[in-house]
């Protein structure tokens, strides 16, 4: 050790020399990933403001109670909407201000759930009277589905709402406990309105099922709770995860509505108690793609976030043996953590790519489905199971990774990452919990497979290849002759790696085709002659051959034309090749299951050799032609300390430095003696005192 | 749906059903897994004890913030030790009162770290001043090894020890910031006294490494901090994780301390300042090892956690498709579901046994170190640094597994599993973070490997395989003539899946043997132009093997030997094999990667089947299996409800009645209208009511 070496100045050194060793144009880079200079000016300018504001301060958040957290929020909300009538900000601004707070807004419910639900399904007579106050937030709303009893299966929902002819009024009731709305976002302690998932009872009594109704919660006078509706939030949440939101409870003694609040612009109801039918049933799929497209992008910029802190940290913290200039190595250094950080930082970027090309998809198909074209529902419902599932689980998995690689200081609340993962964790269980909607992409995914073959019957291999939509576009090899037999020529060729993913999706989906089919016409029970993981690995496997395609377009199209820099097209062109091979290596299971890497030549060794070791070893040499760029690649998601509010992941480097200034801030340390001690350290101490026969004011 | 079914009812009939389907003697395995009817009695008083105490209550504790959580720790501690001196307890009974507090006491780690170091290593002079007060805790201490900016590196740790003859005393200096002592539980705010690690300067600046010294923290007369060191709290934690915790940092400016406070039982100080080396260099690890083999334990209970409050929450929750008895199924009936949960039942059976073992072995070595002997060091040592990874890993991972298998309410605190994650996570980081800890795994069994193919050159295989330790037993198969080439006749006998995970591990060590020697031979770098994760896969490999061989002993040897009703012997025997069958498969990538489970033959289809189906059918009929008995099996952990502490994991199923009773308590609920409605619900109703034209007291 060097004695003249202070670690605690060295971080700020370590930092810049990282930031000069990329060749990569990190403006440029920016500009790429927030989809324009505009886009990316406007941003940069909104966080500006709100960064400045002393409302929208963090140094103390993480000593507030969920009480104070919940106060603070809505002053946040509140400050939103006054600096955005002052700046003029317009809607897309609004989003990104709202987006750039590092948590739960209840008002999110509002824009992401209610608004968009109502705006889809509300009659025009119902949208007149209340669409204008929506768009204002002059009411607030929130969309009431889950109860206490059920979640995913909407069709068991208990709430009813019954309609009486009479006075052409719905009434609203919640029969049991478990019947009441349950973990409703907003609903605690904000929302005015909201909509109701009820089962519509007929006149008869004849039960209809699940339909949408508009009901008032709380008066718009003194914002006290409607008479004969229960209304409470739910409690903290797991790890203190989403503490600001106010997730709430609801129970309905026989609330009437009038009949107009039913959102009829698909099914009705006639004055009469007559049902109308929806002209398609799945019309009203429509807010849930919305939120599960979006979800692709915003698990993007949560990877992004994990990414940026660990990698900074990673790249200041020495430890361990020296390096060439004789000082520990920088940790990011050791395979054993570089391993784990740069393939987070690949996913970010598919993420963000993949997030923007399906908000496109989704706004085409919106459009459509406004002039009431439903073609493009199917497909982007099996596009947006499948990568719900495996965006979430990837995102949530990348950033307790990138925090545990963090060592000790990761586990510090300091640290920022914990707070990321107990406030996203909840993303694999809601809009579908991921196990469950696994079932939703291989029905899916039979379908396509049994249309192949029936397809394939009646025409030639080409057509039935292109009559194939990109969800199920990997099952063309099914049809073509040639077969991997040998280890890829090179790793670098990103077709490899593809055409491995969409052999391994075609062949589980063939054979768990071929399994249903044997244990059908024997007339055994699928479920219990089946292994139970199937359904997750062909989930997976499905999605993971979607993803190559995209990332092999994005690659070969999307970079080239927005990125004019050579070298920095290069370094990109590497980090989605790497996550094309760590996908393959996660793969191997499958990959090898169905011997689709054979072994090599077998060598002087007695022993048979590793088919999967060149792969290993190219994800490995990647990495560390990846290691000089990696502060360039984080720093061009542009995030600001404020942003990240992380003191390991701070942008000049000086984590000690901050680490020991936050700590400061801590309330216990606001007292030399705690309060604790007279109480009962004291009383600990003299007993054992007396116990070992000691006074206390002896010569210790 | 049947009107006249109520879910909050039926939750209790479904509980009390599951509790009569098994067959299993819950009272035997309960004795069995607490090691003797007389632990298991004295557990259970202890228990009775402390949950009737009202110092003890958790029903607010989430709603309090650290200090407040501080002060109720520090009153819980008290209270334990006044009751211990009314109800006579002795070592044992205090451990268990200790253990059955679901938080971690800052006082834990004066008696899992302070004093058996002290213990191990103060001389008998120091002995004789402090060890009685230590062990009646008349002074508590905390051990300040880890630096702001050294953790692992425990060489290059920055605090100085420096020897003045003239005044035989030593000072004890923090040269810069990153030399504070950091993460030192119990040093924030209640430690009186210390073990500190400093590197020892001699007389003339000669450094001769870390070393322990005894230092006084605080005042016995007013608990405040001693002249020139500065002491605080390191802040909160990850994820609201281990809060009551006193984790702390300390600055030392110049300490003097006497000669005789150097922790001298092995190394010495000759007054003249002439260092005397230990006897022999790593005897001071004793203290490292029994905190790594109490972990083992550790990991088992708190897995057994996570399987009761899932599983019971599994076994009353009924969502989708009816059942035969109309009603929606049992959500634990569900592969997803199941094939989640059963394997962690399986996990905790494994390390709760494990840890018993291992606890004896550790005895065993601590007596022999204590006359000299450290034949018995390097097996354990090697044995617990692979444990200590394999078990923190999968108990963490389980954790959060059973948290998620838990849907939406497992996301809520009540559900009590998000508290065990966020406390228990740090596991993988302390006490040798994993990654790091995998080379010494490495390391050792390249070692074992090497010394097998030399001594093969001299001796026998039947001789050098009888001379091998249990920690590398598994390499006996290369010596073997025998290999696995075709698939195991039956997946039921457990030694298949046995030999196939000591195959694996021997192939991966003497791969990577090879390829270290073939990469040194040619003048390469072994860390550049080997895979980046070869020491994880290796070190999982080398561990599980190990364990199947000593699951192998509990099946054979141990659960006939301590169990006498056949029936449970044959439930027991099941869900030890799902913990060989689940390794195998989680082993797959590798298993395949070498060839060791052949294809099946080519059936009618012309693609290639998957060899790894018998085996994923197996696991999921071995679940099935036991099903029925996976309440009996949870029940026989023998949690009380005041131990769990879960709305979802209630003894007698009514968990929706928990959670609505739990969800009355919360802050927020005890107004109608929320403080922040004024501040700031308000104006922004308001201004949406003025931006869409409306007045606010319209016919909303």
């Amino acid at each position: 050790m060097n004695p003249k070496h202070d670690a605690n100045t060295q971080t700020a050194l370590d930092m810049a020399d990282a930031r000069e060793s990329t060749s990569v144009d990190v403006r440029a880079v920016c500009v790429f990933l927030h989809h324009g200079n505009e886009n990316w000016v406007r941003r940069r300018n909104i966080v500006d403001i709100l960064s400045q504001d002393r409302v929208f301060d963090k140094a103390k958040r993480e000593y507030l109670s969920r009480t104070e957290r919940y106060n603070r929020i809505q002053a946040i909300t509140n400050r939103i909407y006054e600096l955005a009538e002052q700046h003029q900000w317009d809607r897309a601004d609004l989003n990104t201000a709202v987006a750039s707070i590092d948590e739960q807004l209840p008002i999110g419910l509002h824009n992401i759930a209610f608004e968009p639900v109502f705006n889809l399904q509300a009659s025009p007579e119902l949208t007149s009277k209340y669409g204008r106050l929506i768009e204002t937030r002059g009411i607030i709303g929130c969309y009431l589905q889950t109860e206490l009893g059920h979640g995913t299966n909407v069709q068991a929902l208990e709430t009813t709402a019954t309609y009486i002819p009479d006075t052409r009024e719905f009434e609203i009731h919640s029969p049991t406990l478990t019947s009441s709305k349950w973990w409703i976002g907003a609903l605690g302690k904000m929302a005015t309105h909201g909509v109701v998932q009820a089962r519509l009872i007929l006149p008869g009594g004849k039960d209809a099922g699940p339909h949408l109704f508009f009901v008032q919660l709380r008066s718009l006078e003194d914002h006290r709770v409607v008479p004969n509706i229960t209304i409470g939030d739910i409690g903290p949440k797991a790890m203190g995860g989403a503490a600001p939101l106010d997730n709430g409870f609801a129970r309905f003694n026989r609330v009437r509505i009038p009949k107009e609040n039913m959102l009829s612009k698909f099914a009705k109801v006639t004055d009469e108690g007559k049902y109308i039918k929806p002209p398609h049933a799945k019309l009203s799929y429509g807010g849930m793609l919305y939120i599960r497209s979006s979800m692709v992008t915003s698990a993007g910029w949560q990877t992004a976030k994990a990414a940026t802190v660990s990698i900074r940290y990673a790249t200041v913290r020495r430890q361990g043996n020296p390096d060439a200039s004789g000082l520990e190595r920088q940790i990011i250094t050791y395979p054993s953590v570089y391993y784990r950080l740069i393939p987070i930082l690949s996913h970010a970027y598919v993420l963000i790519q993949l997030g923007r090309s399906l908000t496109k998809a989704f706004d085409t198909m919106a459009e459509r489905l406004s002039s009431g074209d439903a073609s493009l529902l199917a497909e982007l419902h099996a596009t947006t199971s499948g990568l719900k599932i495996l965006c979430t689980t990837m995102s949530v998995n990348d950033i307790e990774v990138a925090r545990r690689s963090m060592g000790g200081h990761g586990y510090s609340a300091y640290a920022g990452l914990g707070r990321v993962y107990a406030d996203y964790v909840a993303s694999v269980t809601y809009e579908g919990d991921n196990f469950v909607l696994d079932q939703q992409v291989v029905r899916s995914a039979l379908k396509s497979h049994q249309k192949l073959q029936s397809d394939a019957r009646s025409s030639s291999s080409e057509a039935v290849i292109a009559s194939l939509s990109p969800s199920s576009a990997y099952l063309h090899v099914l049809l073509s002759n040639s077969r991997p037999t040998t280890l890829p020529s090179s790793w670098r060729d990103p077709e490899a790696s593809v055409s491995l993913l969409e052999w391994r999706a075609a062949l589980l989906v063939n054979e768990h085709a071929g399994n249903v089919a044997e244990i059908t016409n024997s007339g055994g029970d699928v479920e219990s002659s089946i292994d139970a993981i199937v359904n997750q690995r062909i989930a997976k496997g499905v999605t993971e051959a979607f993803v190559a395609r995209r990332v092999l377009e994005i690659m070969r199209d999307v970079v080239p034309q927005q990125i004019s820099c050579n070298g920095t097209q290069e370094v990109l062109g590497k980090l989605y090749l790497l996550h094309l091979l760590t996908t393959v290596e996660s793969a191997l299971t499958d990959i090898l299951s169905f011997n689709l890497l054979p072994p090599p030549p077998l060598s002087s060794s007695s022993f048979p050799q590793d088919p999967s070791r060149s792969l290993r070893l190219e994800i490995n040499t990647l990495c560390k032609e990846l290691l000089p760029h990696a502060i360039g690649l984080t720093d061009s998601f542009g995030f600001t300390d404020w942003e990240l509010d992380s003191a390991l992941g701070v942008y000049d480097g000086k984590v000690y430095q901050a680490l020991w200034e936050r700590v400061q801030t801590e309330p216990l340390n606001q007292k030399e003696v705690p309060d604790a001690y007279e109480q009962s350290i004291k009383p600990i101490l003299e007993r054992g005192q007396r116990l070992a026969g000691v006074r206390g004011d002896a010569k210790l």
